[in-house]
């Protein structure tokens, strides 16, 4: 696995959070995100690869990357788990503070880990796709869950959001969902903008200023 | 109009904020939120009656009430503005930076201030009916809007958030809708519980403590 580990000034053990990366791979993106959760936040951040060997994919070979990650749990679960593993494996990480948080399908991961029944406190998702591989599995849930989604994206429907709602309403999870109106999908990246596609990508400074905030108070509200 | 007014303890020109009550009318519970609006935040709050003269109304009286004041945009728009006057009219109330909070009925009443074109820079309702009189002039909205919902309120239907993101999204307008799972109505009332209806009024501390910690950011946000 290729990952990146960043650290927070302050020596001793520090809550540890899982940076899982847009479904590209990682890249500036994620790596810069994990570097202010450790700078910002005080914690040790690890941002991972979704894709083994592979730091970064292009979009031709998204579908077939993503579409076997998709259609196996124990794939998915072994991609997470490892991660989790990285990241528990790291000197000063204090393992009953843990949470996992991800960006695009990198959300979907860090939902997966939850519903590995993995011992985190939060997994929080940023434009992430809500369709898991084993949505039986909620009741294993043992933190809190929150998606922060652009309400104008058109890869997440509002069929998806009211099932992922009921499958975690029927297990009893604490969760939080945050819509963003006007906003499409990977609000949070300055370089969407790049894809020249603004009607599915499209950064916004004011989402990505308020996901981030909110990601913060529930990561306080479920370290302290 | 019965109505209670805070001042922060720092003299001279403040940021105001209208708070409307629940349906019930002007009580403890939004009397409190004013203050704490004023104490805390630094704001000059205004805690609004929603009947008129009568400070507060039982549950039978609700719908006879209520019933003629939603059926009447005059009417409602006669109610809001008149509380953004007296607003205005207090010294030491900055006038370009108002906004107007409310909590079930008293959010739709903060949304439908919005809706007349009043230069306010937020509405922001707490487990709020989403339904309003004049869906037709959200174009005239010039603030920012935020609705704090519980997922599992059984008043507010998944039908009505879509049509209220439907309306928002069509006009442009910046808007915020934040959903607690596993919360119900009236969750910032620690008083709900003695309705003995759980299944719909309830409080709920962590929803309570988020919610306001949104609306404070957005305040932050909009005032700055």
């Amino acid at each position: 696995m290729v990952s990146s580990l960043h650290r927070p000034a302050k020596a001793g053990p520090a809550p540890g959070v899982l940076v899982f990366p847009e479904a590209f791979g990682l890249g500036d993106h994620a790596i810069g995100k994990a570097e202010r959760i450790a700078s910002e936040l005080g914690y040790v951040a690890l941002a991972c690869d979704l894709h083994g060997e592979r730091s970064a994919i292009g979009m031709d070979q998204l579908m077939a990357v993503l579409g076997p990650l998709r259609a196996s749990p124990d794939r998915v679960r072994g991609r997470v788990g490892d991660a989790l593993k990285a990241l528990l494996a790291q000197d000063g990480v204090d393992a009953s503070r843990i949470a996992a948080i991800g960006y695009c399908f990198g959300g979907t991961m860090a939902f997966e880990l939850a519903l590995t029944g993995a011992d985190i406190k939060a997994a929080i998702g940023f434009h992430s796709g809500l369709e898991v591989t084993s949505p039986q599995d909620a009741g294993k849930i043992k933190g809190k869950v929150m998606a922060l989604l652009g309400a104008e994206d058109p890869g997440i429907t509002a069929e998806q959001r009211e099932a992922f709602h009921k499958m975690l309403t029927d297990a009893g999870v604490d969760w939080h969902m945050s819509l963003y109106g006007g906003v499409v999908h990977s609000f949070t990246n300055p370089d969407a903008d790049k894809a020249g596609r603004p009607e599915f990508l499209r950064y916004d400074a004011r989402a990505d200023r308020r996901s981030w905030k909110e990601m913060a108070d529930l990561l306080e509200e479920v370290f302290a």
